[in-house]
């Protein structure tokens, strides 16, 4: 890895850097945006903004502000997102289908979105060969086979909670990197491997923590 | 608010300590978890589990551990999960009838999981009456007043990124104080109301960063 020391905090701002320069590049117009902008619209302060690009390079200049364009391929750089990445959804029930259109969808829209759903398992011999858009579901023994294949070091997990382990250790043994985890579970995963949670219940509970009582 | 001076870092962490009593519990068996096997289950350190339930007064006992029912009773309270919240789901695409669908099933299958999707609002004529589960979509103009009704506080927004700020607007007016966001936007609101992002693309991208370069 290429920035080892960069703390997670800050890798989770850099996307919404990016998309904010990417809204200005396609909104048209502007050629410079200053940190006191890029700040409001990613929503956190222009000091900080500095402080996390900083650790990548000199992008801005003082009293100038940063090229969009420049700076928007530099965090496309960054984020390895200068290339299609291919994604795998696990599970395609309900959730899984509707973020694998969903992820279509987007990937149609916008061309600068380069992650793109390029295969889909299941374990349920019935949705074997479900069409999804473009893509057959197939069956999930397949997936080490199939992501060689199609180059993916990503995935989705929609299964359910019970199933998320075991699906889990089928992606790292196909040498994924990154998961995406739809299900209401922990995931254990050796290092190297990282996982994002989109535990939507998780959040809904937190948010409730905020309700007046 | 009751707490107001813990932080939202603590807040996040108790819906996760919650899911792994609950699990302790229906498996049957445990009357007391210690610090050290909750903060296991939980991915945390037993010192940070300690420290961030003792915000909310003593729960457990120097050597014996927390009782394990009494402990989940006390942060379902903490949670305002102590009785069934009603939510509405904004935007009944793909993702939103996914979502709606989601939570049907997991109030459905478990009688701890208080959280209930009791409407479903759009936008598009086209799907006003459509079924999703016992529940018929309506028009959002509706929002307020059936919001007032039904006592919901909570929305989740899997509304396109161009109009999830006037469905937030309009949560806002109709008294909703949470609100999980889907679409990749950042959404402004006046203070009093949370936000959750749960925007997918972001997580990708981020994971992205991590894939060896």
């Amino acid at each position: 890895m290429r920035w080892k020391k960069i703390s997670d905090a800050v890798v989770r701002r850099l996307p919404l850097y990016l998309r904010v320069l990417e809204d200005a590049h396609r909104d048209g117009g502007k050629d410079l945006m200053s940190s006191q902008e890029l700040g409001q619209r990613a929503g956190v302060s222009p000091a900080l903004v500095r402080k996390d690009l900083a650790w990548f390079g000199e992008f801005g200049k003082q009293g100038v502000g940063y090229e969009v364009v420049f700076l928007k391929q530099e965090l496309r750089r960054i984020l390895n997102l200068d290339r299609v990445l291919p994604i795998a959804v696990v599970g395609v029930g309900k959730l899984g289908h509707a973020l694998a259109r969903y992820f279509q969808g987007r990937f149609e829209d916008d061309p600068d979105f380069n992650l793109r759903v390029a295969a889909l398992f299941d374990a349920d011999e019935k949705k074997f060969g479900v069409r999804v858009g473009e893509l057959e579901v197939r069956p999930v023994s397949e997936l080490a086979e199939r992501a060689r294949e199609l180059g993916i070091k990503m995935a989705i997990i929609a299964v359910p909670a019970e199933s998320a382990q075991q699906v889990a250790d089928l992606c790292v043994k196909a040498d994924i990197r990154g998961l995406l985890n739809f299900a209401p579970v922990k995931l254990v995963v050796p290092e190297g491997v990282r996982i994002a949670n989109a535990d939507v219940s998780l959040e809904l509970q937190r948010l409730a923590y905020y309700l007046e009582g």
